[in-house]
């Protein structure tokens, strides 16, 4: 059933991505509104209503479901707790939590990635030391990761050689982990998709990051890859989608190996930050996209309008905004965050260049 | 100079051109905040503040502009008290009284164009009866139509022949009024630009418009017009724009007579249906233009990204969400408006094809 224009959609996270859904759902005609643990976030000045509570107050998650026709969580790393409550709230909370639960533990992910016939690195669960010393005797060199709680390269440690492996163990105090094969890929790239909950399905063109210190710089789109790796991507994230059951828009991280060999490495169960270009150079970008699925509306054309780049605006890099309004193939985006700190993602610019 | 991101837009009108132009200040990183004369307004749920009072309330319009760092008028129709007032408290206020002064009279505005060296119908100012018997006499059939506060067709009466003299006036109820030669046009254009207050001038393609019972209902871009009738409407709308020291988007509407011979209409200081195509289909929106310029920020490119054609959604009409959002090449738009009247402007759409 499509959710009518009127209707209250509520947006659980406050920040960016919040902010460019609620936009986008202003544009089909819906009211927004967030709930988030900080007044004055970047969302909550682009919504029609805002409240503030913890993610775990869950009679503050209650009364916000109550008060809305349909949930949204802008972010993945949202409590397991809250997320199972707010599915026994109703069916109309997405995405559900079998997305949310895969995507929150690298584990899972990639055995669920393999299980709908997407390869990936070789990779071990850690739950001892001597888990990882077999691992890094049977895979080489590779990278230590938490299983959970890990993002923009947050909770990963590089291990080279053999004499690494004690003191990456214990850095990692305890905490469950995967050890991941080290991937010689040529580049990294993104597929950013979306499912309907009749299993319509459209994905966006194949785009290529550029990732600085763990954290995504730039994204180029179309990626540089051959039509027929771009096809596997797609017919990659529709498996990933299907065995999900998965209704909005989701984004699957690649490496790109020589000889065209595409694996998958994680996935965001939301829109993605490699995907803000659609705003900018796509006839519906992920936003509106991933509202019109979760609202029960049919996909709109994922057709890309122009060649794109977007590039990141990352802590001090702000700065940059009058030398960038001044560029004419530029299209600027900010986020209206009140505080700048080193990293934080403050805006980005899409250039548009000529088809 | 630039006004920073982070600072605050005030918008005066709620409707969903405020609501357009709220949501791409977002985007460059402004907060907005709106005032309008009603609560719950289009405007209002996409803003971060919300102010309600009358236009004429002028202790609280004084209130909004000391709670702002910029005044942004939404219509030309707000009372030129309240105008002058606003023009009286500082600098920033835009656009400027001469621009809605000129805007709001009939008169005015022909004249000014003519001063610009831009064509119109013929036309003569109505006091009296006798001055319409002699324009009659004069321009033959023609339409009379009250200077002020006429928009989408309201308060104009067609003339077609001696006898309808007598009728027509008495229906002014003694209203000022003007009286223009009926043009046998080919079609009707509007041309959109934008001027920043050193002087840069941006426009985008000339649009073909197609009215009904006076009201917008398509337009489609580029309009089917020579190439240098396309490129006197530039110079006409940057000659007008010129001599009103205009800053912001401005849109000129013009008929399109035998032999390409181009007169301008009328002109809307701000932001106008006829343009809303360019936030689907090009570079930069009319709505960000806008708040580049009124924000000293220099122009975005207004490069179109492919043919497009936009419809408005009046009043029941809007019950077609379903199916137009079904069509994939059709961007949807509705302004989430409580109430549909007859004719009501609920929302548009918006057909991207390829180039």
């Amino acid at each position: 059933m499509m959710l009518a224009p009127g209707s209250r959609i509520g947006i659980l996270g406050g920040g960016q991505l919040g902010r460019m859904l609620a936009m986008a759902a202003a544009r089909l005609g819906f009211d927004v509104s967030i709930y988030n643990d900080a007044p004055d976030g970047p969302a909550s000045r682009v919504a029609s209503e805002s409240h503030v509570g913890a993610f775990d107050d869950l009679d503050a998650l209650r009364d916000f479901a109550a008060s809305v026709d349909l949930v949204k969580v802008e972010f993945e790393n949202v409590p397991a707790a809250t997320a199972a409550f707010l599915a026994s709230l109703g069916p109309l909370i997405r995405p559900g939590p079998l997305a949310l639960a895969t995507a929150q533990d690298r584990l899972l992910e990639k055995r669920f990635f393999n299980e709908s016939g997407v390869p990936t690195v070789a990779f071990a669960p850690i739950a001892a030391r001597a888990d990882l010393e077999a691992a890094f005797s049977a895979l080489g060199a590779g990278i230590l990761k938490t299983r959970r709680n890990g993002y923009d390269g947050r909770g990963q440690i590089r291990i080279r050689e053999a004499s690494d492996v004690g003191a990456a163990f214990d850095a990692l105090g305890g905490a469950p982990a995967i050890y991941e094969q080290l991937a010689p890929f040529e580049r990294e790239a993104s597929l950013i998709a979306a499912r309907t909950a009749d299993g319509a399905f459209a994905a966006f063109d194949l785009c290529e990051n550029i990732h600085e210190d763990g954290i995504l710089r730039r994204t180029v789109c179309p990626a540089m890859a051959p039509a027929d790796v771009a096809s596997r991507a797609v017919e990659a994230v529709r498996a990933i989608a299907e065995r999900l059951d998965y209704v909005g828009v989701l984004c699957v991280e690649f490496f790109l190996m020589p000889g065209g060999v595409l694996l998958a490495n994680e996935m965001a169960p939301r829109v993605h930050n490699s995907g803000h270009w659609t705003e900018a150079g796509a006839q519906t970008c992920q936003f509106e996209q991933h509202i019109r699925a979760v609202a029960g509306w049919p996909l709109g054309a994922t057709t890309r309008l122009a060649r794109v780049e977007m590039e990141n605006l990352l802590g001090a890099d702000v700065g940059s905004w009058r030398s960038l309004a001044e560029q004419s193939n530029v299209r600027l985006h900010l986020y209206g965050k009140r505080t700048m700190r080193e990293g934080r993602k403050m805006g980005h610019f899409t250039r548009i260049w000529p088809r």
